[in-house]
């Protein structure tokens, strides 16, 4: 095991196998899978037998990101030179694969995550990159190899949903410098635009709706709330999952430092996503509560009645809100800020 | 006149220039303003007189744009040796202060919209250019002047709202290339996210919310449309400027190629917006009711009671959804387009 490996080295590596077995994280985002499939590609492009080992399904937006290439059978590949594990840097990611990952005759990580360990033959793990797929792009340079549209709008993929279309922190001048190339390589970027964004499922809607009328601000409008129940997706007939988001909307409210945004998993407990703007640290709060996050995105599980959390939770805020803007003064530089 | 000028040319112009005034057009977006900020920033930095003269408000988002520089005041400056109308090229733009344009001892109009027609001294108009922003960008490089902070967050406003946070069609290459310089410039994009998109009002929330209850979905779920009537702004004590972006989030919805928003403006006045996804042509459906616009983003007014107006779109829209469908199979090719 060593510390990070040039991808030079890491290159040589992969145009050294004939065949490779990549591995993104479980639960897909577009980073993990756009960061696969085009890694996937240009190696098959050069010749290179190549397969997307999956245990979960490939969520239906990225879908089109699907070029063939992907299995969840496990035997497919007999003993690949090769195992890398994509955007993810802990086995815990790829609890049902881990095994089959450690037959490789070498095994890589490449990942951007900053809590992931060089834990593989050979390591590239860069917390100062916005995307895994920046660093395969990086990577499929260095070995001189194709990228065609389909790899490009992989990678595409991969730094557009992770930087939320180059809106997030993590957002460097690379991640444009980058993007710009793979415009040579032809990418449809609207396709992407239209497959990434434009497919939200009606229920989806709906169900935000019902969630928004839950609304509340509080701590002198620089906090807000919302929450859903198992009977609001009954009723709307979706899965809790198809209510992500909301606490984004939330945190979008004019004036709103900290949004929290509260889902009964089942009577008695209860899941809180919590979102901070500028100011605040909701894993400060999150953390209170046995939970955990970043400073600016945080959630925490807590066992008791919905009505119950949600008091415990603004009382958690508003206490934060207070200890954070100090006296009436810091309140109003805190507010002026916001602006 | 003439057709276009180089950059060249018009940098010269301004360079020579000691008063300069700057004409962004009327109800301001975020090119608008940013290309105007960002270009009466450089001039001042280097050392020249220069204003922006406005005829209406900044809109409350763009406001962290005003570094001071924006007058109502139409004889602030007397005798402008450069007049500079940007992002618009037609004096209906800018109706009020047309007059003061002409005064300049020379006029500039730098511009990216296509209906536009060189009708200032010097033109540079350029419909390939996703914002205005770009071009200014690129004159103030051509001048040698330099890009601040200040100058650069202007002009990165103005390409991510014209593209749409590089989603929009006419975003290019060279949209990226120069962002990535403007990171170089220090702009802090996060901030500029919280600005623009971060901000939204709770009134806003709340309409939006009862206008996507109205949500009808027609043509087989391949159309669907909503509505806001004066009582329901009213209720919500918002204006119907508010409204604006819900014909959007229509679009978004999973398999809809057309989207319609209609807006009742006064009890038998409608206003109706329409998008189109990957299919169809909402440019079409407006003219036939005496409107405009674009293929993709159309709209069009209709003096009739606002049930009436949402029956007689629904109507045009499923003729036309037919139309460009064809066959059944046309219609089936046309599903697996969208997804």
């Amino acid at each position: 095991m060593n510390e990070n490996n040039s991808l030079k080295e890491i290159g040589e590596q992969l145009l050294d196998a004939k065949r490779i077995a990549l591995f993104p994280h479980i639960q897909m985002d577009g980073d993990a899978f756009g960061a696969a499939s085009g890694l996937c590609r240009a190696l098959r492009n050069s010749g290179r037998e190549a397969v997307i080992l999956l245990e979960d399904k490939i969520p239906d937006y990225l879908q089109f990101l699907d070029y063939g290439y992907c299995t969840m059978e496990q035997e497919q590949m007999e003993a690949p030179d090769v195992c890398i594990c994509i955007d993810c840097g802990e086995t815990k990611r790829f609890p049902k694969r881990a095994e089959t990952f450690f037959h490789g005759k070498k095994t890589i990580c490449v990942d951007h995550h900053a809590s992931s360990q060089p834990f593989a033959d050979y390591n590239y793990i860069d917390p100062g990159v916005a995307a895994t797929a920046e660093i395969v792009y990086r990577l499929i340079k260095e070995m001189n190899l194709e990228v065609d549209r389909e790899t490009g709008e992989a990678l595409f993929t991969g730094i557009c949903t992770d930087t939320g279309n180059f809106q997030y922190s993590n957002t460097t001048k690379e991640s444009h410098l980058i993007t710009a190339d793979l415009y040579d390589a032809g990418i449809d970027h609207t396709k992407i635009a239209v497959e990434l964004y434009q497919n939200i499922s009606l229920n989806k809607i709906r169900i935000t709706n019902r969630i928004l009328d839950t609304l509340e601000l509080f701590a002198g409008g620089r906090a807000a709330m919302v929450y859903v129940t198992q009977d609001m997706v009954q009723a709307e007939n979706v899965s809790m999952e198809e209510t992500e988001g909301s606490v984004d909307t939330v945190r979008n409210i004019r004036g709103v430092e900290i949004a929290v945004f509260i889902k009964e998993r089942q009577p008695g407990l209860v899941k809180a996503s919590m979102r901070a703007k500028t100011c605040g640290n909701v894993g400060e709060i999150a953390a209170a509560f046995g939970g955990g996050g970043h400073v600016k995105a945080a959630g925490c599980t807590l066992e008791m009645d919905i009505r119950q959390a949600c008091e415990t939770l603004k009382k958690a805020v508003e206490a934060h809100m207070q200890k954070i803007e100090g006296t009436a003064e810091g309140a109003q530089t805190g507010r002026a800020g916001g602006r």
